[in-house]
């Protein structure tokens, strides 16, 4: 298992963060570092070294055990693990009961729509799996596939078209798009009611305010807060710390965090002392894509981890080359925190379950169905 | 001046979180606490133990005093007083040659309309002093006065004149309505390109949003941050800590500064050690309703204090039986800050001010003035 250590590519970082953030992983550097190999994957991967959590039926099992002792920070590994991969089956589950149920009493099929512009290979695999996942559950999937030079007024065409289609209750336009493209016009033209990836400014806004409510929460970060409802992590009172302040799931996991009632504190590139605010955190969700940056030492004994960073790193010992990380260091979270999501089988699994329950929900408000 | 510990009217509390800020209340009680005497008035008030701080022309030498030492925790009151009196002024007044230049240039006048239903003695006030805001920069206020018993429509009905009317570029309802009015239906109605309050879901969305920009930031935020940039407090970096996540103020306070680069932690009733973590913060933002919470202890040697808090307390040495104070314990701040806004005289004129900007900056942006 070939490993360097390397760049950064901290989502919004500078080259003075980037350089204060190496020197804190070089500072603690127990295990090697990865190298980055390119854009992010999806995919199967060995992944030898995780002691799985069998989830019980009743989440009320599921609760973390109690705050570690600080001796268990030298060797053994202690933390649980939480299992996405699980989780995620089972809300699938869940929704194909709901969705057949759907189906049975009002004869209405909750339908997603994907757009796709051009041949990027990762984004074919991701429209792809989530096909695949539409599948798995009795939603009807609906796919509009544009070459890499469609116009703007081509793609809005299309938009409209699921707008006003009676058999779409939800709309995803694959990012990224086409740099010739407008990202904020077309997105904007997606109906709010059929905005399932929940990213319309409107949605985030009655996400941040007290007494709204958003038509819908966006997919990865209402992934994490669902990991942590299902294995019955307290929320309500607890620091929890976010690293990252991406649109798509640092900002609004902070934002559910704090309708939650958790006391939040969001890192980013600019924060001078990312290790020791994070080591103040009951909860941890970190989402900057930097391979291993949150080391054991930035873990409050007992916290709950939830990484929803998916960064390939250079593995010979693979028949790809490459294999997955976290954002977060596995091997010495496990050490220190009581409870960790591993990459894969995280975070990942969750997004797509979100998104099958965000087009659930959306048909079932369209057809007042409860 | 009579002064007696007593109620607590933290603005999302439970019981047991408002027992929790008394207790942390009463164990550094070094002056003596107030009682809240009813609803926030606005007017001139004694208050002697200012020390005012003199503006210079330009705001490069405002920048707060370096870190104190802790022997300064003793005793003398060493921080600059932020005065929000003067600042406002000075805001006003660039505001006047701003609303002539467009006058004459274009022949276009701002436009303020300030919608009030009810007899509220303090809402009448609050539109009174609006007016003569508007009068004394140049902006022509409207004002639709609607008894206590209209109808939605009725409002509704105004709203929708102003949203139609060329002359008006800015639309305010005062808060609040009464309790027979839906209020989110009423503000909602309000064109977003007119929301001048900023309290748009849409516009808190854009705010929230890396790379988009909201039509209007609202305007006690706003101020606050305005505060801090005349007075060159420098925020990229710095710890802040917004107490308080109220929709108009705490939560877009929260956003403001994120939006600047500094790394924001947000306290609440919920809270569990709001003591510890305010004392990390660089920058304080206390926007609770708490006569005096915030007291010395709470506060990091060296930080910039800006308290929104305007809180009546009874004071039989005044002849109005009360006087008003903030958040935080101005005595105990001065001692322990490099900088502190006063109350009143800090916050409060900035709000005014911050409303006669956004009307002036929508009347720009529709005439397309620059």
């Amino acid at each position: 298992m070939a490993s360097s250590s390397s760049s950064i590519l901290f989502t919004d970082s500078s080259p003075s963060s980037a350089a204060r953030l190496l020197h804190l992983r070089r500072r603690h550097a127990a295990v090697p570092l990865h190298r980055s190999v390119g854009p992010l994957r999806v995919g199967p991967t060995h992944f030898p070294t995780l002691r799985r959590f069998t989830l019980h039926s009743s989440p009320s099992h599921l609760s973390p055990s109690p705050i570690l002792p600080l001796a268990s920070l030298s060797t053994e590994a202690s933390a649980k693990v939480i299992d996405g991969k699980s989780v995620a089956k089972q809300i699938r589950d869940e929704i194909t009961v709901e969705v057949s149920r759907m189906k049975e009493t009002i004869g209405v099929t909750p339908g997603l729509a994907v757009i796709l512009v051009g041949d990027r290979k990762d984004s074919a695999t991701y429209v792809r799996n989530k096909k695949k996942a539409c599948d798995s559950v009795g939603i009807v999937s609906l796919e509009a596939n544009l070459p890499e030079d469609a116009t703007e007024q081509e793609v809005l065409n299309y938009i409209s078209d699921f707008n006003d289609d009676p058999a779409v209750h939800g709309i995803l336009v694959q990012l990224p798009l086409p740099s010739h493209l407008n990202e904020q016009n077309i997105l904007n033209a997606v109906r709010i009611e059929k905005d399932v990836d929940g990213f319309h400014p409107l949605n985030i806004g009655r996400l941040a305010m007290r007494g709204r409510e958003p038509l819908f929460v966006p997919c990865t970060p209402k992934g994490c807060i669902e990991l942590l409802h299902r294995y019955s992590v307290p929320i309500k009172g607890k620091r929890a710390v976010v690293i990252g302040r991406s649109n798509i799931v640092g900002m609004p996991a902070a934002l559910l965090l704090q309708r939650e009632d958790a006391t939040v504190s969001i890192v980013h590139s600019r924060t001078s002392n990312p290790e020791e605010i994070t080591r103040q955190a009951d909860i941890v969700i970190s989402a900057v894509g930097q391979p291993n940056m949150v080391r054991g030492s930035w873990i409050k004994p007992g916290a709950v981890i939830i990484d929803v960073g998916i960064n390939p790193v250079e593995d010979s010992s693979s028949p790809r080359g490459y294999r997955l990380v976290g954002d977060v260091c596995y091997e010495e979270a496990t050490k220190v925190a009581s409870a960790v999501t591993p990459v894969p089988g995280g975070v990942g699994p969750m997004t797509i379950a979100m998104l099958l329950q965000n087009t659930l929900i959306s048909a079932k408000r369209i057809h007042n169905f409860e």
